[in-house]
């Protein structure tokens, strides 16, 4: 009996695992087929759900997001385990590849971030963002050489565990670099190359706005890339001719939906009514039906 | 050395909680006061953020908002300490008081209700909502003898402590009960009346949505009455003719939020446009701006 239970257990795990794994493949495929993923970015479980039902067939999470909606500022403020713990929740809600936004790991040191590397995969994730922003205004990057440890370190995690995590390598080269715009692309050309040669599998250089910047990337970094979609920044059909793989919005509906409550309150306290408050709103009952019973 | 630690965090002890105290006195005024008392229901640090800075002198919680943000549907699945720690936050976060919504309580007994009164109270809390449905198909409705039991003992944790607990008395005998129209209104009202007389300091008729309806029960319950604005609500200037003290609006602000995310995903997955994503939506920096530094 307990042999039985033991080997049922044992047999759940495995599948469990195996299923993780067949999402962390599914998810590197993504970015290899001929068209362009869209990556949505979840902070909470009904974004999530709303994204896995409009059909997106894997989901990111928000840092940033993630962070503001616990109290925290961005800028690696909150603590790994709480950001861990929302991406967990995440994860468990949805049944599409889910990818983890890590900021710079949570640790300066190589072995600490493999070490999140390692409860990403714990916390369910197929995939994890990992930035070379440090936090600190005196010293806003990590050198290329550090960063790329750190990402090489997370590759021997994906590579050794049974789940081959899907890494994105993200630079913030075009937004704190102290250099001219150009020399400033430069850089993060030679690191989008350095990261892909430690073993990135997309790279992600935020602040990479107009087309002429970001076909410079896509010719001149040779793994899949990952464009942030902000203000400026060209559709999603236009990012594909410009050989974008990969295109992600961050806290952009998280704000979105901040933008909406302010709205909402200014409202209710000037005229009293309740138009941006009921419009689009779905029904208490479709809201829950958006989460599935404990 | 040790003894004037010891005096200090004592005295910053007392400080806090006399500061609950008062915002505890502060927020019954509210209901008090000539004005109608318009309440927003916040589900997350930067929900409650954006109501405090909209103006609001009080934020509630919503109960179904939090609980499906975690991944739970509405109706007690939630765990009572899950809820609590988001009340915790949401109290920490904002300075103005915060009555938390507590469903029917965590719990069946009047103990176990008066319990939850009190963690309401450590949380940083200065009122609860508590609702006499028992999420039960077969039995809806707690009866009155037993809900004004379970009223009673929150009313003596409020006069214990140092904490003046507000107390909004829900009933869902307009929605939930099984006789008609006019039999539940009479229901609701002899509810009140015997809630109010429990120590209720404010009725919460959920269901009550015409003006003949809100005005009965203004005028035949003798306490503050707070309505729930929803689909066919008069707007608060009209409520306030009808004798309405307190509006709040529940989960309605977090579902008008989860209509906008739901846009979004269709607009970027059909379209690949960024319109709804932009649209309104803060600045990262202005959305960091909203939570205060741990």
């Amino acid at each position: 009996m307990l042999l039985r239970v033991f080997k049922n257990s044992l047999e759940s795990v495995v599948v469990m695992l195996r299923s993780q794994k067949e999402k962390a493949i599914e998810f590197r495929k993504m970015h290899q087929s001929g068209d362009i993923l869209v990556l949505p970015n979840a902070w909470d479980v009904p974004s999530a759900r709303i994204f896995e039902q409009a059909g997106f067939p894997a989901i990111g999470t928000s840092s940033a997001a993630i962070a503001i909606s616990l109290g925290y500022p961005d800028g690696q403020k909150i603590t790994r385990d709480e950001m861990l713990q929302v991406v967990e929740r995440i994860a468990k809600s949805v049944s599409v590849p889910v990818t983890a936004d890590m900021e710079a790991g949570y640790g300066e040191s190589a072995t600490t971030v493999a070490d999140t590397a390692k409860r990403v995969i714990a916390a369910g994730a197929i995939g994890l963002n990992i930035e070379d922003s440090t936090k600190r205004p005196d010293h806003p990057l990590f050198d290329v050489e550090a960063q790329v440890r750190k990402i090489a370190e997370i590759r021997k995690i994906g590579d050794r565990s049974d789940v081959p995590l899907v890494i994105n390598a993200r630079t913030d080269v075009l937004i704190l670099g102290q250099a001219d715009k150009s020399s400033r692309l430069r850089e993060a050309i030679d690191r989008g190359n350095a990261y892909n040669n430690a073993g990135a599998d997309c790279f992600f250089p935020v602040g990479a706005i107009d087309s002429q910047t970001i076909s410079e990337i896509t010719r001149q970094v040779p793994c899949p890339i990952n464009i942030l979609a902000t203000n400026g920044v060209p559709s999603v059909p236009e990012l594909k001719r410009l050989g974008v793989r990969r295109v992600s919005v961050g806290s952009g509906p998280a704000r979105a939906t901040f933008g909406l409550v302010r709205k909402i309150a200014h409202e209710l306290r000037e005229s009293g009514t309740y138009v941006n408050l009921l419009n689009g709103a779905p029904t208490l009952a479709e809201a829950n039906s958006l989460v599935r019973p404990s």
